[in-house]
């Protein structure tokens, strides 16, 4: 059952085996309304750890985030002794996933295996002065029956990012890469029915767009180098939502391929406005409604007097879009102060330079907004805008300007 | 009886007597979220409009937001018939006082006095095609048994921003300078008790460094030349929030004077972070103990996980605070997002140039934050900051070296 959609589950840890000997340690946050401080998480966030157990002693692969520390440590003591600890890998040192490596550490004994720049991160984040053995790239592991490959995957979404992958299970174990938001029971993509994964897409893309838009050209690089490898999984486990088996590898691999490289829905358009007193706002519902009529798909984003729509779903939405229109004011000789925000992240979050994009600047005596907008844009190296002026209250022209510049 | 501090009340008009021939009708604004599509209001707004009635008939002065149309006009229906409406005053277009010109000017077939510039923005915002009466600076209108003067106060927020003064009551009414947050049902600001007038004169700075901030250097020249025109007034009566009067008039004045010329508190230090994990609080907190303990008065704002405070009440508390810190951390080679756009609205709204900033910057492998920081704020003139940078974690040093920068 999913729960996203519903009402706010309590903080929650699922325990299940995804194969044998693999177990994945699923911590369900419901609590962090800003993930990294930053992006609406409505539909929460879970943090997947997974524990190998071999015969010579347990594997386990990232931890939690701080917060949930004693649920997590109290999971872990489920599935193996905590003695019978063997090593703990740290993918990523992101306190989301290296929150509780000290204190497992602590506990077992073991040492930590991660990048060679992960030591260095551990000490300042945790004064975690305990071993720590530095993983270098293609680095092989042989632990009982099991033999872990260690790939270093930079800028996945730190310098220090690496995955494992254990040849015996063909399970790839992924961080951060294919993670997505979302408080999910399930443990597959695959037990979602149509609907529900087409939601899960989304989500995932949120999440991408979010955490990963920024190094969006290192993760083809990174597959290339999977591959090149000789990696093919049956399995991805990522480090925040669902897992993926089978045939869903490949529609996984798929998406962030496409997403590497910018590809859009040729017919998405982004609506983004800002609107101080309903001028802006009602340029845009002409608008909105033309374009529609023309069979666009139309997802519009407000930001006006009673509403502040979510910046991580904008991002989300803007980055598959072919068209975006950014419609805001002018504002203290400047452009509205949000747009400018959302001009700048989408700038950096985004594969903008695949997309239309038109800005829509309404003023009250001189126009500004525009050129303003047009700037950033421009500082971030896109420079194929079309910006539109008009005097608020006077935009019966809008609807036809922004069909020619489409 | 003040409602801002407790529950929300409904939508309301309060119609009073102000003095012989002048009512306020104040509408009570608590759908509002963002005034301006932008700056929180928990508080809620009010939109004082004023009618003077004379014995050839009545002068209307400024309206109310196009939301409450329907609630004004029955409330100015109680004061005057329509018909006897004589003359519509607008001191200025925003729509939160110039929303119900139109319809109030074709329900009197009065005409609608302005600002030259204001006939444009009255004709492009509403379609008002009706009369229109430029009025010139220092004009003078006699009317019944009352004369009233009309004083250009240009970028008292917008280019057609002007006041009128009624010479027979000394009053002097001026739009959004002097006005403010708040939902208060009483009159004059000295009707509030000592600790209600502290907490009214800090939503008054609120309402001052949101809206006027960027203008800060327009309110000492027009407090000038409304003195050199030789007005004395016995009422100060705005368009948002508590009139004053007698001993309160020179109170507000003097706060204007202050806040314009960037008057600051001496040992009042606002803390500002964002913090993705903890790090940045973690050092923050250190830092807070620390200051206290040395007798400073410290307001902290944080950004964080869970908690994302009023910007509108960032830009207050900074804007007469002698130390500002800035605490943040590194973000896709850049700084935070949120501590950047802090950075821009501070460096527009507030006078930074009379206080000790600090920027402290996290990193987790290599320091940035500071660097685009200050970026910034030299791009708005401002030089004479202080970076500290620090490995997220390793914040033992912090506090003596920020204690040294102040």
């Amino acid at each position: 059952m999913s729960m996203h959609g519903g009402g706010r589950a309590l903080n929650n840890v699922i325990t299940t085996k995804i194969a044998r000997d693999l177990y994945l340690v699923r911590t369900i946050d419901r609590q962090t309304k800003y993930f990294e401080g930053m992006w609406e998480i409505p539909e929460g966030v879970t943090y997947n750890s997974y524990v190998l157990t071999t015969s010579s002693g347990a594997v386990v692969f990232d931890t939690v985030k701080p917060l949930f520390t004693d649920l997590y440590l109290d999971a872990i003591s489920k599935i193996t002794d905590f003695k019978d600890i063997k090593y703990i890998v740290v993918h990523h040192v992101e306190p989301d996933h290296s929150g509780v490596v000290k204190q497992l550490a602590e506990k077992t004994g073991s040492p930590v295996l991660g990048h060679p720049l992960a030591d260095k991160m551990l000490k300042r984040f945790y004064q975690y002065t305990g071993k720590f053995q530095s993983i270098s790239d293609l680095y092989e592991l042989s632990t009982g029956e099991y033999t872990i490959g260690f790939i270093h995957t930079p800028w996945l979404h730190w310098p220090e990012t690496m995955m494992s992958y254990i040849k015996e299970l063909n399970a790839l174990l992924t961080c951060d890469a294919f993670g997505s938001y979302g408080s999910y029971a399930q443990i597959y993509y695959d037990e979602l029915d149509g609907n529900e994964r087409g939601r899960y897409r989304w989500l995932m893309l949120k999440y991408f767009a979010n955490i990963i838009g920024f190094y969006r050209h290192w993760v083809s690089k990174n597959i290339e180098k999977l591959i090149s490898v000789g990696i093919e999984p049956a399995y991805i486990l990522p480090s925040h939502g669902l897992a993926a088996r089978d045939k869903s590898v490949k529609e996984f691999v798929n998406l962030y391929l496409k997403w590497s490289l910018g590809e859009v829905e040729e017919s998405k358009i982004i609506v983004l406005y800002t609107s101080m007193y309903g001028f802006v706002k009602k340029a845009v519902n002409a608008l909105i409604e033309k374009l529609q009529s023309l069979g666009l798909r139309v997802v519009v984003y407000g930001f006006n007097d009673i509403e502040r729509s979510p910046i991580s779903e904008v991002i989300a939405d803007v980055y598959d879009s072919k068209y975006v229109v950014i419609a805001t004011s002018a504002y203290d000789a400047d452009a509205f102060p949000i747009a400018k925000l959302l001009a700048e992240l989408l700038s950096r979050k985004t594969p903008l330079s695949g997309k239309r994009v038109i800005v829509l600047a309404a003023h009250g005596w001189g126009p500004r907004a525009g050129s303003v907008i047009k700037g950033i844009l421009e500082l971030y190296g896109f420079k194929e805008l079309s910006v539109i002026e008009f005097a608020a209250g006077e935009h019966e022209k809008i609807v036809e300007s922004v069909l020619k510049a489409l």
